[in-house]
């Protein structure tokens, strides 16, 4: 499915204050969050939000997780450029994971590479199947 | 990209042992596998696996969770019939996530919907955007 690249989604309070009650949230506080290229389906990521991750991602179209390493909130692209605009946010069956709809801007990863996943198990071993793009 | 739902891939012990080594497992022992359509690119679930849940779906060519609640391996599809075949297995950046391209059979589910992310966030609250399909 291609979407319009102008297109991003925010939320107003009440909608997000209903995916909040329903997610189950771990024992830290926090939810995995899956990106998914909204253009390609390709998956780009997954990390971390907690329940203040959620809300500015929903209210700004923009998605934020929350780095469990420097223990903030992590504005992705805000230093790389390389942000997540959000089209579509879905719960699990059981609330415990979310799945996020995106446009992502430039290369998902920190390494450069389009997706997280660029590491495939074969019989020699873990493969590199994509190489950074260029900056 | 469409699979021949006759493929399924399997790996021999160094292979097994070269992911195992480079996975980042977390105090638990687990890692979040995320599992995504080889035919349709459709984000099924998310669940967690330990070292033998990893062991023995590279093993067999068919995915195996570990169960957070019943604390023992969960042979996907066993009880149900709705197996995940594995293709391809992923992994990230950092080494704490799993994406495992499988030719679903039936239902990913338990709920029978195709894919556990059936509960979008819309401005009224939650939408349930699939529904089960006949058993």
């Amino acid at each position: 499915m291609v979407r319009n690249k102008e297109d991003r989604d925010t939320f107003a309070d009440p909608a997000i204050e209903n995916l909040l009650g329903a997610i189950a949230f771990d024992s830290a506080g926090l939810v995995p969050a899956i990106a998914q290229s909204a253009a390609t389906g390709e998956v780009l990521m997954m990390a971390w939000m907690n329940r203040d991750a959620v809300r500015e991602t929903l209210a700004t179209g923009y998605v934020t997780y929350w780095s469990r390493s420097r223990k903030a909130l992590w504005r992705k692209g805000e230093s790389s450029g390389h942000t997540q605009r959000l089209h579509d946010v879905s719960l699990d069956c059981d609330g415990d994971a979310l799945l996020l709809s995106v446009d992502q801007t430039g290369p998902a990863c920190h390494t450069n590479r389009p997706s997280c996943f660029f590491r495939r198990v074969t019989d020699e071993g873990l493969a590199v199947i994509s190489e950074p793009v260029e900056a």
